[in-house]
């Protein structure tokens, strides 16, 4: 499994040329990033070169598309999203990530029929790419009634739905913070077929009773009580080889340095994966 | 538009002969009726005789798959769904219909996506037989709060659910009582495509306020409050040809012989039909 | 049924401009056009406006993507097929049209298999902006061993194929040229839904035997022998209302001036519409 | 991965039981049986047992719809197919496959669209009950002109198909017989995804030139030319750990006892797997 990052957690980067250089620096292996800036700034072959040089692989870009509001809005996104993927299929990114609130102030069941539809559209122009679509279900148990109506937050509601958008290439973004407040457990996770991952996020929680995990009070990993060593072991017993990235989402944003930062989360890495035996 | 009938609202019926029998004796054309029943009886070779004789053709089965319930209950009706749909199209009935209630005690979304699931392998199914699946929104305001959470029950909605389940044969049931306690006009019938639609019911409503209408509180065509001549010319303008089928629930079952409401549901036709000048 | 005109068979059109004010001057009442040129030169405002004026509703664009060759090529497309979907739907366009030809260098089924997946990837996209595919199976016997291996060309196979892609939003371009090449009789057409039919062309042959009619040698309506008042009056019946579009493709080019070609074109429509009794 | 058995090379098997039996005093921990038949004999609760008494899981059943004939043809299978799904997934179960012959009498591009719509309705139903649809490449070089036109027979061909089919639940029924005389190599194997693969045959070939090799023409593993050590270890290196069936097509039926003839297939298991490094 591929240690990874996201800029969430790093304080302020500057550009993605910084990002790269300290996620090698401090030894990650994939670095989920716009991969469309990328090679607008570097062309692909420029950006290739960039990534290689510094041991890098594109974990996961973001779904460009707004699923979530009106007609327009999703329509809005196609556009960009074959951009995206031609980008990322050009640096040989294979995962494109997107998260579902677990409340909504729409009607639930008309939202999600809207959204199987929109979801279906994105990931047939993602499939035409060979990139797979991860849906991130999300557990902190504050937003399940932040907006109106319950939507979806289990694994298995997520799975559901997954069948119900019906693609070959849709599966979940798996995060360890979202598993974690759904009281989730590593037979969970060893009830999981591989290819039903698509990506991974790594966070720890602050030790407070579950139900009051904010989704913006993560901490970094090792710094928290989830067990990510379990996490690990099970991602690893089913067979899970790509990238695990970190994505430590705050109320206030950090005020150290990037640098520092990116040790703190070597740290962290060094920690969970040498707990797990990796 | 061809008059048609179920057996609800006729007191009584103690056969498909009988029913098929007070069918033509009234000038009916089309019977939504148990199409295995009927070929069980009499071979398809006898059923077809049995319709053509008396002038009808099958307007429409129901869907013999419960996929509101678990995943084993949705099962079992596979088979069923198989052999219906082949006795269907043996006597040439293109048309297959289910009702989506307006609340569920499940969670909203996750019951979407398992019936968007479900329907579409129904869909499937019934298409390998040339048969099209039809969903029937229900109206009525008491039954959106009936079960614990609301679902869905607009036109809209469900031609967005539709496009959800994204299979090419299935469309509305859509019955005058449901567009009636809906709010529906006549221009949204007339923004339709008839392909939009699969089946059509007729009803009648008392006057009462729209709010307090029951499901179970109809009233035959003409002896209500309901715009049926609107209804009608409104799916005539958009080129519907097919089964238009009464369909009584109340809730105590009538007293009257099945003859005189055989005959009080030929009034009701003669009159909407009349006014629609059809 | 609408009168439509594509730009072939009139001669060298300057510009989009000269297109519309020819079509409007001539009576033709839906313009086959780019529409992503149009809103660029003119914004959306400025298109509608120009539409409007002149009397036109876009009747079909063309499918901006090469769904026959390398999957590189296939993508290349999808993002200005989302820019043509916009920019036709803003127009209040809702067909998009490409052509099956009937013999390919690929193998046959691996070709199928593939154009399936591509198709139904196209349809998705349009299907976001409301919008609707039309497959034009393409007659000429000539076309049929043009290339190493036979593929389709009939309406029954091309139905199957709109199946098989199963998208709900895929139908026919039905054009009278290829009708009459595949020996297709007004009965064909009358065994069709409405709904089967995304946009309709219309075309006249010379008098050579049926095997004989090359692709590139089309004559303008009512000045050859294909029973285009039949055909007419087929698509009437069942309901079609929307354009009939003349693309008169010929081996060389028409040196007559455009606005002769128009008004040539005007009295084929006059002649056969006419005889159609429209 | 499982020591697979199919009845295909043990002669005259009387009777599932015998065929149980066999397996299991053989080593074999997995039967290719027909799990309706064993259920109606034994019942669910019965079957279990007698396969669980004997160390050994269903492997995967036979597709019961004739899917290359009449459209009635195949829906005849179509209930037959909701029950050995039943069946199937009450034994525990999650694999059903059916083979592609490389050549059809039919239009191959035809054909394929027909093939992609109705193996979709199959994995549709098969998937309602947690199966898998395994699709069987046949690589015999004498059976791509057995018949009018060739038709797909290579693993890319398959995988474009099993995308254009478009249900999550198909992948390959990866045949070593068909993989070597389509002249695959170990690094096709290690190409695939595990995901990609629902069921695994097992057979060797004779020393005869590949274009040669008969489909009918098969030996043990063990006793023939293919590098079956190369094969599983391909498997094995991707995370294959389902059921490896041997199935031995021979042109002239067996003689020696099943006794003799499932030791046989024991020894060539021991020979390849011990080779395998398993």
């Amino acid at each position: 499994m591929l240690r990874g990052l996201t800029r969430a957690g790093l304080g302020k980067i500057e550009s993605n040329e910084q990002f790269i250089e300290l996620a090698a620096k401090y030894g990650f292996q994939a670095v989920d990033i716009d991969a469309v800036g990328l090679v607008e700034t570097h062309t692909v072959a420029g950006a290739r070169e960039l990534l290689e040089k510094n041991g890098l692989v594109v974990g996961s870009i973001g779904l460009p598309v707004e699923w979530r509001s009106t007609e327009e809005v999703f329509r809005e996104g196609l556009p960009k999203l074959a951009q995206a993927a031609e980008a990322a299929a050009a640096l040989g990114c294979t995962s494109c990530c997107t998260y579902v609130l677990p409340s909504t102030d729409l009607g639930a069941a008309h939202f999600m029929a809207l959204a199987t539809r929109r979801l279906r559209t994105c990931a047939q122009i993602l499939g035409a790419y060979g990139i797979r679509l991860g849906l991130e279900f999300v557990g902190p148990h504050h937003l399940r009634t932040r907006w109106q109506n319950p939507f979806i937050w289990t694994i298995d509601e997520t799975l559901d739905w997954i069948d119900a958008i019906g693609e070959r290439n849709v599966g979940l973004l798996f995060d360890s913070y979202h598993w974690y407040t759904n009281g989730g457990t590593v037979a969970d996770i060893e009830k999981l077929r591989v290819d039903q991952i698509v990506h991974v996020h790594i966070n720890d929680a602050p030790d407070v009773p579950v139900e009051e995990v904010l989704d913006n009070g993560r901490v970094y990993p090792g710094e928290g009580v989830i067990d990510l060593a379990g996490f690990l072991q099970g991602l690893q017993r089913i067979g899970y080889t790509g990238a695990v990235a970190q994505e430590i989402l705050t109320a206030e944003a950090p005020t150290d340095s990037p640098e520092s930062l990116a040790e703190r989360s070597k740290a962290g890495f060094d920690k969970v994966y040498a707990a797990a035996g990796l």
